[in-house]
C-alpha cells in the first residue's frame, strides 16, 4: 500500500503553512486537520484533488428472506435503473458537484440491458441467504475483491486522485451489522439499526436474525475475509476491494455511511494504514454507524442525520474535502497579505 | 415583514412531494426540513435559490482598550485589505462556490482608498470604549441599521434571494457576548470566549471587563436597540439591519457563528418572525455560541470546530443548502422512476 510521507518535516512545514494563513491559528477547525491529512498523504505543501469518482455498487442479498427490510428485493434493480436514469440522490448531488458516477453491478439479482452505462462486474444474482450457510464462496469473495480492486485502479489510471464509495442493496444494513458485531466483538443489538424504516416489530425481528445467523456460523474476527464471505454482499465485498485498491494507488477515500464503513473495517483489518487514506464524510442516522466511527477511531465531517446510503454523504462532503486544499493552496499568509499577528503575551 | 406561508396546504403538499422522493421517509435528515423550510418561505413546491452574497461588515471597537483581544486594532484595517485582495479565508471560499462577496466599512479606525471595491458606509472610525460610556449613540445606530438594510434590499433588488452575513472586527466578540449576556440574562461567563486565541488569563480578564461594563450600564433586554448602541460595534448593527432588510425583502438568511447570530439576536428581539427565514450555518467553536444558538432555538448545519466570521460559516453550508433545493426539484419519485414503495406492516 502506498502509504502517506511520515517526513516529520513535512508535517512541520504543512503545519507551519497552516498557521501561518491569515486567520487565527485553529479557526477553521476540522478543515485544519484535514488538510494536514491530505497534504501527508499526497506528500506535499500543495495538494491537488484531481477528477473526483463515486462508484456506486450494487448487490442483493439473501438474507432479506428472512424478513429483514421493510422494502421488497426488486427495489435494488429498480433503484439501479433510477441510478442510469439520473433520478436517484445520489445522482442529483454528484451533478450538483461535478463528480463522475460510477454504477456497478456486483450481484444484483436481476440481469439488466447491455445498452447501458450499467458496469457488469456480477458474481452472482445475490448472495445465499446467511441465515443457515455463507453469503458467498470464498472464490465468489475473492472475485469480487478483486473486481473492486480493479475498478479502483481504473479509476486512477484516468486521472482520479479522489475515490467516494456507495452502495445500494435492500438488506445490506443486516450483512453491514452482522460484519460489525463479528469483527468488532460486539452484540447485535448495539450494530442493527431501522434500514430503510423498519418498525419497533421488525428491527426486534432483525435483531433476533441477526443473532441467529452470527451464533450459527461462531466466527470471530480472526479472519476478516472468511467473515466477509459469510456476511458480506457482493456490493460490499467489492466496496471493500475498491477501497483496498484505492489506497494501494495512492488516492483519498470518502467514506460514506453505516455500510461503506463496514466495507472499511473489513479493509482495515486487512490493513490497518488503509486509515490513512480516509476522510470519514459523514455520521449517518442508521442506529450501529457512530460506535462504529468509535471503532474505527473516525470524527466524521457532518452530522446531518442522513441515512440514505449511494454515496449521498460522500457528495454532500465533497466541497468541504475541496475547501480544506483550497485554503492551504489559495489563502494569503500573515507576511504575504502585511497582516499583524497575534501580540506576545507579557 | 414577508413572512413565510402559513399556508397549511403548501406545507402538506411539499411534505409529500418531499416524501414520495425516491429514498426512505426522512433519510435526508436535515436537508428535508431544509427543504420544506425554504419552499414555505417561498410559498413554492419548487424553491430556487439565485445569485447568493455575503455581505461582510468590518468595524472597530473601543472596547479594545481595555485589552480584550491579543490582535491589534489595526488587524481590522490589515484585513479589509486582504478582502479586497482576495487572499482571506471567506475569498477562497465565495470563489469556491461562486457566491458574490461585498465588503462594506461599517466603522473601521482606519481610512481606504477611494478607488477600492469596498462599500463605504462607515458610521465613525471606531466605536467608543464601552466599559464606561455608550459604543455608540442612538443616531449612529439608527443609521448602521438603516444603511445595512439599504445594502440587503440593493441586493435583493439585483436579483438575490438568498444573503448570507459575516464580519471582520477586532475586539466584536466582546461586543457579542456582552449583548448575547444583556439580552438573555445569562452571566458573561456564559457567554464570552477566546476569540482570536486568548490564553486563560487573557479570558479572565475579558469576562471581569465585560462583567464591569455590563454592570456600569445595568440595562435589560427590554430595549433591543438601546442594548445594541451600547454594546454594539458599528459592523454589528449594520448587518442587523441587513438581516432585517434581507428578510423584510423575503430573501432567505445565511447565518454565520457566533458575532452574526448576535446581530440576529437582536433583529429577533425586533422581529421574532425573521427566524422563519434563518438557516444557520454552523456551531462556531467560539465557547458562547452553543448557548447563544440554543437562545435561538437554532439547530445548524455543520459543527466543525470552525470559529473565523467573515461568513465562512455561510460559505461553507451553502452547497448543503443548494442541496436541500435540488433534491426537491431534481429526484425522481417513487412513481416517477418505477420504484416499489415500502411493504405496509401486517
Amino acid at each position: 500500500m502506498s502509504s502517506p510521507s511520515h517526513d516529520s518535516k513535512l508535517r512541520s512545514s504543512l503545519q507551519h503553512k497552516i498557521d501561518t494563513k491569515t486567520k487565527p491559528p485553529g479557526a477553521l477547525g476540522k478543515l485544519e486537520s484535514l488538510a494536514l491529512k491530505i497534504g501527508l498523504l499526497q506528500n506535499s505543501l500543495q495538494p491537488v484533488l484531481r477528477r473526483p469518482v463515486i462508484l456506486v455498487f450494487a448487490g442483493d442479498h439473501g438474507i432479506v428472506q428472512a424478513g429483514v427490510s421493510p422494502f421488497p428485493q426488486e427495489v435494488t434493480q429498480q433503484m439501479v435503473l433510477n441510478f442510469l436514469a439520473g433520478g436517484a440522490g445520489i445522482n442529483v448531488f454528484a451533478r450538483q458537484h461535478g463528480i463522475s458516477l460510477r454504477i456497478v453491478d456486483a450481484g444484483v439479482a436481476a440481469d439488466f440491458s447491455r445498452k447501458s452505462d450499467l458496469i457488469n462486474a456480477k458474481i452472482g444474482h445475490g448472495t445465499a441467504n446467511f441465515l443457515d450457510q455463507p453469503a458467498m464462496t470464498a472464490e465468489q469473495c475473492a472475485a469480487a475483491i478483486a473486481r473492486g480492486k480493479a475498478l479502483a485502479q481504473t479509476e486512477v489510471g484516468a486521472g482520479s486522485n479522489v475515490l467516494g464509495f456507495g452502495e445500494m442493496g435492500i438488506g445490506n444494513t443486516s450483512s453491514a451489522a452482522a460484519l460489525m458485531s463479528v469483527l468488532c466483538g460486539l452484540p447485535v443489538s448495539l450494530c442493527a439499526g431501522r434500514g430503510t424504516g423498519l418498525d419497533d416489530m421488525g428491527l426486534q425481528h432483525k435483531i433476533a436474525v441477526l443473532q441467529q445467523a452470527v451464533q450459527f456460523h461462531g466466527l470471530d474476527s480472526s479472519d476478516p475475509m472468511r467473515v466477509l464471505a459469510t456476511f458480506g454482499g457482493f456490493e460490499v465485498a467489492m466496496m471493500t476491494g475498491a477501497m483496498l485498491g484505492a489506497a494501494e494507488n495512492g488516492a483519498l477515500l470518502l467514506i460514506d455511511g453505516f455500510i461503506a464503513s463496514a466495507a472499511l473495517l473489513v479493509a482495515a483489518r486487512l490493513d490497518p494504514s488503509i486509515l490513512e487514506h480516509c476522510v470519514f464524510t459523514h455520521r449517518s442516522g442508521e442506529a450501529g454507524h457512530n460506535r462504529l466511527l468509535q471503532e474505527l477511531g473516525a470524527d466524521p465531517l457532518l452530522d446531518l442525520g442522513m441515512r440514505l446510503g449511494e454515496g449521498t454523504g460522500c457528495a454532500m462532503a465533497w466541497p468541504l474535502v475541496q475547501a480544506a486544499v483550497n485554503f492551504v493552496n489559495q489563502m494569503a499568509s500573515f507576511e504575504s497579505a502585511g497582516v499583524s499577528e497575534k501580540i506576545e503575551s507579557a
